[in-house]
């Protein structure tokens, strides 16, 4: 589709009196013109048929011209929040982005990943939520131009950005242990999924050092959705757990958890405190508002799409790096001091 | 990028002794198979060294096997379940799905619908969050295979496919003046856009039919955001605006308002009444739990998926064509009865 004699900005720009940038900026939307200028600029557009093109900018060291982010479930409002921060960062660069949801299977993220061989993206940041066999890693050191977040494929040797997972369960360790709460439940992925692995670890490091003995809290593996927080909630009411304290580690699992128990008649935090994870969605208007550990996911997005485009990928050979990024807490009133001595 | 030589899915399913429908099927992950066939499959693709492309099929009517799916930010939970209602509908059908945020820029827009002339989509599903001032249109009418959603493009002669905004405004009015409110505020957009336009008329229409006289409800006109949420609440509170119920025609502008108005010790619902729109949202763990009017964003994107891949592109000519999916209130525990005579 090569179209040699299409106008291109240039053309816009020295028609309408203007400079390439300015133009640039009008389309991009991220310059407010006075009317008559813009008036111009639109008339050159008219007049000159221009097509703006979304793909016509080049990603340094780049091909393909676009860049691809490849998430499980855009209906989870995490994923959501991150792929807005990368649209948002991409349009400043005014580089095109081109979304890709999984579902979180691996042919479909195989068949992605395959894209930057194809030339269609000049990289992709990938997004997996479950443990790779290996075939995921092989992909992506064929590859390159990958920027593993959220959640790690082992093998794989690229720039990696997570959330600093074992901090997130240190600081809810800590605040349920203050709370003296010892018998803690928490409820998410297993140890295979690096999120997991380290939020436990935080978990249980905090409730040791607190209490002066080594603790490791119960725990229930499942994932990371709503239906998984019912389940759990059903469980844990079904079996009696004796937990005074719940460290549900998404948003997802809590709205899930908070449902069955509440349902039940029994009280957060009257009856058993909780505690959240990512802190994306409306928690603070929940009934009681949720305390949960915040994800950074607008600075993930953004730094994410940093690594993408200012890694050198020809130089940086076969290095695998790792880059975290501070959780906090924000403390609400869903954790109440532990009834029990 | 023609590549003849390229091994297909003929040759895997050859190769591993059975279907290339089989072959099709585990790949896009909607088939679960014997392990011993899979690996059968999996060794297959490894020794042709086959690639997966997940734009390899083909839309009836179309050419470059890929549709699109525009929308202005993803970041809104409505948004985010309608992208994910049309994801799972385009993988049942196998069907390769792009997806493109505009941030509701026009010139984006613009952008994103010359795809289709660019045969970089064979159509679009279109979601725009802004009045058009006809070049909208103007394209629309060039390219077609342009379904619109959500919000109208007037002079588009296209389908379009809308929930029911008068209905969700008369059940929302209805539910209001059984309660006894006849002094209603109406928070939203203009009467530019249709969603706004249509759920005042039916809020409007509601109060009169009870009340026996025409009730104008007083209005704030600013957008479907939690920033104007916000902005309204404070205006409500600044003006003694009188009105003992709120319909706040999305959850994000209901979102905003609880947020400051609760900080200002108003009670919901002893105070003042709210009716929130969509429903997609953990509404129902609110404090207290958030009466809505529910969006069907699941079958509006299935739907719209539908209308784009079943027309007759070439046959239906000029016609526009407007379908309205039926909305429900979902009634919890933010409408008390009015408490002013």
């Amino acid at each position: 589709m090569v179209q040699p004699s299409k106008p291109g900005l240039k053309d816009v720009a020295q028609r309408a009196g203007v400079s390439v940038t300015t133009v640039s900026r009008m389309l991009n939307g991220s310059l407010e013109l006075p009317v008559r200028t813009r008036q111009r600029i639109e008339n050159a557009i008219d007049e000159l048929n221009y097509l703006p093109n979304p793909h016509a900018r080049r990603l340094s060291r780049g091909r393909s011209d676009t860049v691809g982010l490849v998430v499980p479930d855009i209906a989870n409002p995490f994923f959501a929040m991150l792929v807005a921060a990368v649209e948002e960062a991409a349009d400043e660069q005014t580089l095109a982005l081109s979304l890709y949801a999984t579902l979180n299977r691996q042919g479909r993220e195989l068949a992605y990943l395959e894209l930057i061989e194809r030339n269609h993206v000049d990289g992709l940041i990938f997004v997996t939520n479950h443990p790779d066999d290996g075939r995921l890693a092989e992909v992506i050191n064929r590859t390159g131009n990958v920027v593993i977040v959220d959640e790690d494929v082992p093998a794989a040797r690229v720039p990696k950005l997570f959330c600093d997972n074992e901090q997130g369960g240190r600081l809810a360790g800590e605040l349920l242990a203050e709370n003296g709460h010892r018998n803690v439940l928490f409820i998410g992925e297993s140890d295979e999924m690096i999120s997991a692995r380290r939020r436990y670890q935080g978990l249980a490091g905090a409730l040791s050092n607190r209490f002066g003995t080594e603790i490791r809290p119960q725990r229930y593996e499942g994932g990371y959705t709503e239906e998984f927080g019912r389940e759990a909630a059903r469980r844990f009411i079904a079996e009696g757990s004796g937990a005074t304290a719940i460290f549900a580690s998404s948003d997802e699992i809590a709205i899930g958890f908070i449902e069955v128990v509440r349902g039940q008649g029994i009280s957060i935090p009257g009856d058993v405190s909780l505690i959240g994870f990512d802190d994306v969605g409306p928690l603070h208007l929940f009934a009681p508002p949720l305390t949960a550990i915040r994800q950074p996911v607008r600075t993930i997005g953004r730094r994410a799409l940093s690594l993408l485009t200012e890694t050198d990928w020809k130089a940086r050979g076969e290095a695998s790096s790792e880059e975290l990024l501070p959780v906090e807490i924000v403390v609400r009133e869903s954790v109440a001091l532990c009834a029990k001595p």
